[in-house]
C-alpha cells in the first residue's frame, strides 16, 4: 500500500493549478518528449558582450510575466540572484517567476521584490532562511514549486518549467561565452545545475568576475549555448560555499548512530568491490562516510563511485583510492574545487545526468548506498526534509527523493528526538520523500527496516544489528519529547512539493 | 550580385522534396526552435547491455523506412556501419535511410545494400569511393543529401534529419553507457559528429570492443544519451583512421603555394598575438601551416586555437607553444588521437559546436585563417570539393562550407592544373562552397582575391604579393589544360548539395 499516495491532497491549487497526486516511485516512466528550444542564432562578427545586466535583460526581451532561472554553486555566497533581481527591479518588470536550484540566506532581499510584486513566483528544490520563513508567512502571490534536483532537470527538460532567460554565475567566461567553475576568485568547481538550463533556455546570459581571452580552457559550458556576457565586479563570495556543516559530527550519539549506519551497509551486502556512495553534507551522515572508509580500508574494498555534492572528506576517499570517480553536481567546499580542478577522477555531471528520471538512465540509478538526513520520518517511513516543526519551510529535497529512488539501499540516519520534538513520528507534517523509497532508519536506539525489505532485514539481524519495529522507535521517541509539534493554523496552500516525476507528494499550507 | 544563387537549380526534386535555392550565406539566421526529442527513460536496475546488434535493433522498433545515423571518426577503419546494415539485411528490414557523417572506401558492403533495397536514402557530408561512384551512376532510389558537417548538426537539430536510431561506435562504454574516444583498441580520440546525434535520436545504441566496469574515465558521451551497449569483437582497424595524407607536401610547386599563402595570411594582418587558425589534412594545406609555424616562432606569436579535425603536425604546433588551445571534432591521426587523450588543453567539440549555424556561436566564427582546398574554383570565387572533373561524387564540403563563412580570411589553394584538367575554371561542375564566402585563391601563378574584398587586396599588394586577376589565372589554367572536362551526361539527380542552413547550392546529375 502507498501511503504517500494516500495524503488528502486538493485536485487543483490557484496559482499551480491541477494536481496530479504522487501514485508510486516508478508510475511515470516511460517515453517522454522533450521541449523544443528556442534560439537566436549567432551572426558571426557580433559581439557578445554588453555592459550591464539591464542591458542583457533588454535584449533578451524579458517582460512582465516571464521566468528566469539561476543555479546555486556560489551557494550562500552568490551575488548574482540579487543583482539580476535589482536590475529587473529597476526596470520596473513585475510578475516574475524565479527558478534558482536553491535558495539561501544571502538571497533575503527577495523578500522585498515579493513583497512589491517584482517576483510572483518561485520553483526551486531547496530553500532557506528569510526568503522561505517569508514564503511560510503566504506572501508570495503563488505557491512555490518545490522540486527534487532532478525533478527539476526532468521539469525543464518537459518544458513544464519554462525558462527565458537563464542566468549563468560564471567563475569564468572568455568573451564568446565558454565558461568554466574552476577558474577565476569565485571558482566553485562543477556547474551541474546549470548544465542543463544553458540546454532549454531561451537566452542564455553569463555574468562573470573573471572575463578571459578566447578560448577559456578548461571549458565547462561551450560557447554554443550562450547569448550574452557581462562583466561585474564579483559574482559571489567562495567563503559562501561552505554553509553548513561539512565535517564528520564529533557528538556520541551522532557517532554511534553513524557507525551503526556503517555496519548496516556492511551487513547489507554492498559493501564490495565496486561500491558505489553518496552522502548529504550533514555531520551524522560524513560520519559514516568516515565510518566507511575505515570498513574499505580495513578490507581493502575499492568502491566504483561516490556521487552528490561532493566534500572534501569524498575527496580524500578519492585520494585515497577508496573511489575509482567522483560524480560531481556541485561541491560543497573549496577542497572539493580544488579536486574539481586538478583530479581527472573527479568528473563533473549536469543535475539531468545525475538524478532526472526521465533520461535514459541517471547516476543516482547506479547507487549502491544513499545516506540520507531527515526532519522527521514516520511510520510508513516517508521523510520530511521540507518543513520544520513549526511548519515552517526550511529545507527541500534536493537531491534527497532522487537518490533514495535510485539506491540499493536508501538509509536515514536520526536521532528520536530533537530540539525537545520527537523525529520519529506517526506522520510527517510534509512527505518530502515517500517511505516507498527508504530502505532502513538507523537511530541511537536501533533500526527499522521497510517491511518490504523482508530480505534486508533478516541480512541485518543475522549480523546482529538491533533491529526494531518503526512503531517501537516512535513510541520512544514520543516519549522522550518536550513539547508537541504545532498544528497548522492555515488551509491556504504556500507550496507544492512535487516528487521528481512531477505528481505531487504534498501540500505545505501557510505557517 | 550572388552567383551561386542564379545556379539553374530546380524547385523541386523526388525524393527529396521542395527545393530552398542558396540565396547568400548569413540570410537564413535568426531565431530558430530545436526538435524535441523522444526518449525512453530508464527503470532503476534494468541493464542496458544487449548481445547483439540485431537484438538492439529489434529493441529500438526499427522498421521499414527508418533512418539511422552513424560517425566516421575511424574513418576508413570503421567496421560499425557495414555491421549494422549487415543485421538489418538479415533482419529482412528495408528502404532505411541511412546518416553517416562521412562515407569511406570500407563501406563498398553498402553497394549491396542499395542494390537489394536495404538502403534507398543517404544523408552525409562526404563520401569517397565506391559508395560515391554507384550513388554517381544513379543507384540509389532517391538523390543523396549532401550537407556540410554544421548543415548536418543544424540539420538534427532541427528535425530535418530525423534519426530513430545513432549507432555509436565506442572505443570504450561501460555498462551503463558512458563512452570514451580515448581508450581501447579502437581509440579515435575525439567524438565530435556523434555528440551531436545522441542529442536528438529517438535511440542510441553504443557498440564497443572495449566494455569497461561501471564507470568508464574520462567519459565523452554520458549515459543520460545511451539506451543499449553492445559488446562486439571490433568496431574497427584504428590504422584507417589516417585515410589520405597527412604529412605536408615535398612537391616543389606544393611548397611554392604554400609558402605564398602563408605570406598572404602575414599579410592579411591577422597573424598577431591570439591568431586562430584551421587547415585541412591535405599535403598543401599542412605546408601552409608548416610555414606558418617557422614565422609564429620566428615573431615570438602564440595563437589562441586551431580547430577542425586535427593532424599531428597541429599538435606539434601546440607542443611548440604556437597555439594555447585545440578544438577537436575529430583526430586525423594516431598522434593526434594520443594528445587528444593527455593535452588538457586540446579540447574536443561537437559538430555544432564546431560549425553549425544555428546556434548561438559555433567555433568557425572565431576563425581568423582557414586553408581550404578545391577540385576546381571558378570566376566567382565558388568552390567544387564535391565531384570530380568527369562529375563523379568524390568528396563533400565536410567542413569546406563551414569554416569559409565563419573564417576572416578563408584562403583557397589550388595548383593551376591536376591531371591534365584546368583547376580554375569558368565555372564549377558542383557549388559546395559559395565564392562569396572565399577571400582568396593561391596559385603557383599568383594570387586572386575576391572582388569584395579591396581592403585584403591592397594589403597584399602593398605586401609584394603576386596579385592577378581571376580570369587572368584561368586563362593560364585553361592554356595548360590538355584535357576537357567531361560534359554531363544525365538530367537525372543523384545528389542535393546543401549549404549549412539548409538551402540548395547545386544538385549533382548522373554521371
Amino acid at each position: 500500500m502507498n501511503k504517500a499516495a494516500s495524503r488528502l491532497i486538493p485536485t487543483r491549487i490557484d496559482g499551480y493549478g491541477p494536481i496530479r497526486p504522487f501514485t508510486g516511485a516508478f508510475d511515470n516512466l516511460g517515453v517522454v518528449k522533450t521541449s523544443p528550444t528556442r534560439m537566436c542564432s549567432a551572426v558571426p562578427g557580433r559581439s557578445k558582450l554588453l555592459s550591464s545586466v539591464e542591458a542583457a535583460i533588454q535584449a533578451c526581451g524579458l517582460r512582465d510575466g516571464g521566468t528566469i532561472s539561476f543555479h546555486h554553486h556560489l551557494r550562500n555566497g552568490d551575488y548574482v540572484l540579487s543583482m539580476v533581481l535589482a536590475a529587473i527591479a529597476r526596470l520596473g518588470l513585475k510578475d516574475i517567476t524565479i527558478a534558482p536550484s536553491s535558495v539561501f540566506p544571502i538571497h533575503a532581499p527577495l523578500v522585498d521584490h515579493i513583497r512589491t510584486g517584482v517576483v510572483t513566483g518561485i520553483s526551486t528544490a531547496y530553500m532557506v532562511g528569510e526568503v522561505a520563513r517569508t514564503i511560510s508567512r503566504g506572501m508570495l502571490a503563488k505557491p512555490v514549486i518545490m522540486q527534487t534536483h532532478g525533478g527539476r532537470a526532468r521539469a525543464i527538460q518537459a518544458g513544464e518549467l519554462h525558462i527565458d532567460v537563464a542566468f549563468i554565475g560564471a567563475p569564468t567566461a572568455d568573451v564568446y561565452g565558454n565558461i568554466n567553475g574552476v577558474d577565476g576568485p569565485s571558482a566553485c568547481g562543477s556547474l551541474g545545475y546549470a548544465a542543463v538550463d544553458v540546454q532549454y533556455a531561451d537566452w542564455v546570459v553569463a555574468i562573470t568576475d573573471n572575463l578571459v581571452r578566447y578560448p577559456a580552457c578548461p571549458i565547462d559550458i561551450t560557447q554554443d549555448h550562450v547569448d550574452f556576457i557581462i562583466p561585474v565586479d564579483s559574482i559571489g563570495d567562495r567563503d559562501g560555499i561552505v554553509s553548513g556543516t561539512t565535517r564528520p559530527t564529533s557528538d556520541p550519539t551522532g557517532l554511534q548512530i553513524a557507525n551503526t549506519a556503517a555496519q548496516v551497509i556492511a551487513a547489507s551486502g554492498l559493501l564490495r568491490e565496486g561500491f558505489s556512495f553518496q552522502t548529504g553534507a550533514g555531520g551524522v551522515s560524513l560520519a559514516v562516510a568516515a565510518a566507511l572508509k575505515d570498513v574499505m580500508l580495513q578490507h581493502k574494498i575499492q568502491g566504483s563511485f561516490a556521487s552528490g555534492g561532493i566534500t572534501g572528506l569524498i575527496v580524500d576517499m578519492l585520494h585515497a583510492g577508496l573511489f575509482r570517480t567522483l560524480f560531481d553536481v556541485q561541491c560543497f567546499d573549496l577542497h572539493a574545487v580544488e579536486s574539481f580542478r586538478r583530479d581527472d577522477a573527479h568528473l563533473g555531471m549536469s543535475a539531468s545526468m545525475y538524478a532526472n528520471p526521465h533520461n535514459r538512465g541517471a547516476v543516482v540509478n547506479q547507487l549502491d548506498a544513499m545516506i540520507l538526513g531527515a526532519t522527521e520520518i514516520d511510520l510508513d517511513f516517508n521523510v520530511n526534509v521540507t518543513t520544520g516543526t513549526d511548519g515552517v519551510i526550511m529545507g527541500g529535497s534536493g537531491g534527497h527523493a532522487d537518490a533514495a529512488a535510485g539506491a540499493k539501499l536508501a538509509l536515514v540516519t536520526s536521532r528520536l528526538n530533537a530540539g525537545g520534538y520527537a523525529k520519529v513520528v506517526d506522520q510527517v507534517g510534509t512527505i518530502t520523500t515517500p517511505g516507498e523509497t527508504i530502505d532502513v532508519l538507523v537511530t541511537e536506539a536501533g533500526v527499522a527496516v521497510n517491511p518490504q525489505r523482508n530480505e534486508l532485514r533478516d541480512r541485518l539481524i543475522d549480523a546482529g544489528i538491533d533491529v526494531r519495529e518503526m512503531e517501537e522507535l516512535k513510541t520512544l521517541a514520543s516519549r522522550s519529547a518536550i513539547r508537541p509539534r504545532r498544528a497548522g493554523t492555515s488551509d491556504r496552500p504556500v507550496a507544492v512539493v512535487e516528487y521528481r516525476d512531477g505528481t505531487v507528494s504534498d501540500v505545505v499550507t501557510a505557517a
